[in-house]
């Protein structure tokens, strides 16, 4: 079952009161400095401070009446912890979210604010996955997977929605892979609508990704280790078929160009972006023969981050 | 000679092409957490990163080309230096900006990037003024002083102009207070033009503006210490006569509840801030009782600041 754009239109008109269409922001110097033409998309200014507030949606208000009735869980280090529990809450039902011990406390903290009832455990997916289980069999909540589900990727397109309405003559957009559902529903709207190039940015220590994009054989297994929190992820199996077909490139940045391409847009922007949203940045400055004079969209994708924890 | 409604529109017609019309932002948390509707006029998102560009472009583009061919000076702790290197080279003359040594290095190289001529000196007020005295009579500058002067205030009041025309039914406005010239020029705008209570801002520990608003007598010696490093500045002569007519109040914040307040303005509206934007937030949370269940317009004032010398 594969993610179609009528599927990215309905996710629109379903979650349209419960997200915002955030801004795109630009700036002169940055352009300057990148020989480039970018425009942000500040999905770090959405709902629950990240563009997961578009899948979450979309997922819990897709479910039956019936199928709500138990609630919903999850496994999440974080955005989509707090966005599923913040679209359980507008839906009135319960929410509970497995979190690995290594998640960021900011992003634990989202969680129980809009009501979600958090379960701890071990960092590892086989950890996360069994916490789950156990958590679905207690409670017969609905499972809503943080990536690999095609009403949260249908939701996350949504992004791209705005962004062709938003801006004209694009040339290429800049999107963040970690499990992949934004980088997969995204690409289902620019291929069928656009001419637009579209490249995954992605961490070089957590290159699942890139190395399955090129091997064409998924990468199930890997330890991340990047300060790129929300790009921990292993790519979803929906997201790859997907990814595949329709996206140009993955593109690999090391963790001190995240931490430059991040002090250039608090600097610049005077956007407070977690690492994950840093990536595209770093990626554009890296490869400058993919984006001289072009104009590039890139999706600054959270705001939510330790201040007590910064990389500078 | 004071400044009145109509300076303020001429300096609107004036600067219009130099200077972004910032956005007003908001936060559902915010408000839940003030107990009052926020809406924050973004003048971080201005040209070089504050309010300034709007009296540096007004004051530099009010010169006659006889007054203007011998470039401009001023002595600057950093957002003004900035904003009149740019405003001077848009003019296409030179621009002597002198700087006290204390002052932040992003604020310094800013100066620089625009093409202005940086002259270090003593971080005292005495010694500022000497300095640019020198410089003065070395070149034949002309003075535009950071806000003891008429157009510099008109400039900055176009920043109430955008606040009333972009949003209704305010109750009350929190700006700011160091030398007094955003503080200056939006009161005549609101006081003019409308029923808003305005309320000045200042670091208890650089409370010469409110010592002088309770006294009636301008405090002219003082020594802060305040991390609000744009606050450090003493209320300057005419801002003083205009504050005293126009403003209801002057509020005073501790520097604990500074950092506090710029905490939440990055973790809630995600936006970069330098610690003397945070003085409204921290007041409104201080004194529930003069804002509770109104709409209150803070505004950012800036948003340079060293990264690496952050209060967190």
């Amino acid at each position: 079952m594969s993610v179609t754009f009528a599927d990215v239109e309905a996710a629109r008109d379903r979650i349209r009161s419960y997200v915002h269409e955030t801004p795109l922001l630009s700036s002169h110097q940055l352009d300057m400095e990148s020989g480039a033409t970018l425009v942000f998309k500040a999905e770090h200014l959405q709902k629950v401070g990240a563009f997961k507030a578009r899948g979450a949606a979309n997922a819990v208000f897709s479910l039956s009446d019936m199928e709500a009735s138990s609630g919903v869980a999850t496994h999440s280090s974080g955005n989509h912890g707090a966005a599923l529990a913040r679209a359980a809450q507008l839906r009135g039902i319960s929410a509970h979210i497995v979190v690995p011990e290594n998640a960021k406390l900011a992003k634990v903290n989202a969680i129980s604010a809009y009501g979600g009832r958090v379960i701890r455990c071990e960092s590892s997916l086989a950890a996360r996955e069994a916490a789950l289980e156990r958590v679905v069999k207690d409670t017969g909540a609905a499972i809503i997977h943080p990536y690999d589900d095609a009403r949260v990727i249908a939701g996350q397109g949504t992004t791209a929605l705005e962004i062709l309405a938003q801006t004209d003559r694009l040339d290429a957009v800049v999107i963040p892979v970690g499990g992949g559902g934004l980088l997969a529903g995204s690409s289902v709207v620019f291929k069928t609508q656009s001419k637009v190039k579209v490249y995954g940015a992605e961490p070089a220590s957590a290159d699942d990704a890139y190395r399955s994009f090129k091997s064409g054989i998924r990468v199930i297994s890997h330890t991340p280790k990047t300060m790129a929190d929300g790009l921990q992820t292993t790519l979803g199996e929906q997201n790859f078929a997907i990814i595949r077909e329709r996206v140009d490139d993955i593109l690999l940045v090391s963790e001190d160009e995240i931490v430059a391409a991040m002090r250039l847009i608090w600097s610049r922007l005077k956007q407070v972006v977690e690492p994950s949203s840093a990536v595209t940045l770093a990626a554009v400055l890296k490869y400058p023969e993919l984006f001289q004079n072009q104009k590039v969209c890139l999706i600054l994708t959270g705001g939510n981050l330790d201040l007590d924890d910064l990389p500078f």
